[in-house]
């Protein structure tokens, strides 16, 4: 796992314009935000399942690093004073308050232009097919029908308690949409998969998304805001319905571990080469930040 | 010209989410943004490119929709209030004083997502191969080394006086590589132009979109603001250098016709078939808003 975690930080650190390029001060705060942090979860998810289908781990670095672009991206956006309003991100103050409103913005709206310039490179996979099925796909992930979307019912459900269908509404689309695209990105970097080990692969995806996000809300209200490298306990402050608001700890527990079973049942008949899926799982369900 | 606003208008009536889809608001704030206004310069920029190859209307009205969606997010982003702060923009209040900060991030965020969601579908071109060459030059010209690198540009240098190549450098990125990426991307929906005549229309696009930007700046001090459907005088009220406060009015009003000249001699090579492309370029120097 550390492994890939150095092979898409090493992508990324490719990827990204040189702080000494002109403009240098945007520059230097896209790789402030994107680099030396994070759990890089949704490029391990893409490691996993490019395993499944023996993807050479250089193009599923390059894929797993457009997917985390755009989710850094988000991030910067969401943190922003008119969104989420927050100060700390990746135990880093946040790119507004390091550098200024103006610049997040720019910042983010650039990193989602990179995603795609990545994904469009031929270094990624040479057959230009693959490549702009990965663009779509990316780009419905990222869009209004996805992560963005989700954004937004999430800022206009906040103060609302909302039933567990409306949450899981919420969390498919702002984090499992990504969670994903992660996925069938690092799978469409290897030999072509057969529909149904397609489907299973997306069902795993969706699943282990909203097990990912059940665990972000227990962390929200269980672990402090040092180990979490943002601020703990924000959900309640901000009046927003989380899994554990509407479950209580007890059963938003009990839930992740039904996800986490769900997850690796969806991945049982892809066999030993999905391993790795399953040690993720794991992880993303016991992990304590 | 007005054939082509009306088919670039009905691309982008078509490709965007309908107003009753969820999220619903920021479905319509996204229609309020890019719909029934502008005067798509970069769409008629894309057609009157595709003219010089034969392309096919439809494919250039997907690609030029996909180009005005990048550009009507800038717009968004642009009139944020950590940005420009504006409040009228094509006649209308912005998004941000229509709709409300966060959604109006969101709103940007998606446009941008959806033009290489536009590009990326085989209903642009069969060719995969030329439609992720468009998402490359696209994410190119949009990305930090180009549109949004130029608006942080010009955000440092607000207040400061500017000289003529430091003007240029900051228009070439901040409105000159999308009006690049706009003939290009019309001329790639075409048949294959040879590496001259691509270099003739790149030439092209570089002496119009600085015309553009110098009769711009002429129009903020010159037109009034019911006239331009945004404030004018916002560029000497925010100390912003321009071609105006850099060389007066008559020596910028000289230089556009130059531009003009310019632009004209780099598509002489190409004869008649670059007609409508001569037509745009007066429309761009004489244009009153």
């Amino acid at each position: 796992m550390r492994a890939h975690q150095l092979q898409v930080e090493e992508a990324l650190e490719l990827v990204l314009p040189a702080a000494t390029l002109a403009p240098a001060r945007l520059h230097e705060a896209m790789r402030y935000a994107v680099l030396g942090g994070g759990k890089r979860i949704r490029p391990l998810l893409s490691f996993a399942a490019g395993e499944v289908v023996q993807a050479p781990p250089r193009s599923v670095a390059l894929a797993a690093a457009a997917v985390e672009l755009i989710h850094a991206y988000s991030l910067v956006h969401d943190d922003l004073p008119c969104m989420d309003d927050d100060v700390l991100r990746r135990g880093k103050p946040t790119c507004h308050v390091a550098y200024d409103e103006a610049t997040a913005v720019l910042v983010g709206d650039s990193l989602q232009s990179l995603a795609f310039q990545v994904l469009a490179g031929h270094e990624v996979t040479p057959d230009p097919g693959t490549r702009v099925e990965m663009v779509r796909h990316l780009a419905v992930a990222a869009g209004s029908r996805g992560m963005a979307g989700g954004q937004a019912i999430d800022l206009q459900s906040t103060g609302m308690e909302l039933s567990v269908p409306a949450l899981e509404f919420m969390h498919v689309h702002k984090t499992g949409a990504l969670i994903r695209a992660a996925v069938l990105l690092g799978a469409a970097c290897g030999s072509t998969l057969d529909s149904d080990s397609t489907a299973h692969l997306d069902r795993y995806a969706k699943f282990a998304g909203l097990a990912f996000q059940v665990v972000d809300d227990l962390l929200d209200v269980q672990a402090d805001t040092a180990t979490l490298g943002k601020t703990a306990g924000k959900d309640a402050a901000q009046h927003k319905s989380t899994y554990v608001s509407v479950l209580g700890i007890a059963r938003a527990r009990e839930l992740a571990e039904d996800l986490r079973a769900e997850a690796l049942r969806a991945i049982e008949p892809l066999g030993p080469s999905a391993r790795r899926l399953r040690d993720l799982t794991d992880f993303i369900v016991v992990r304590t930040h």
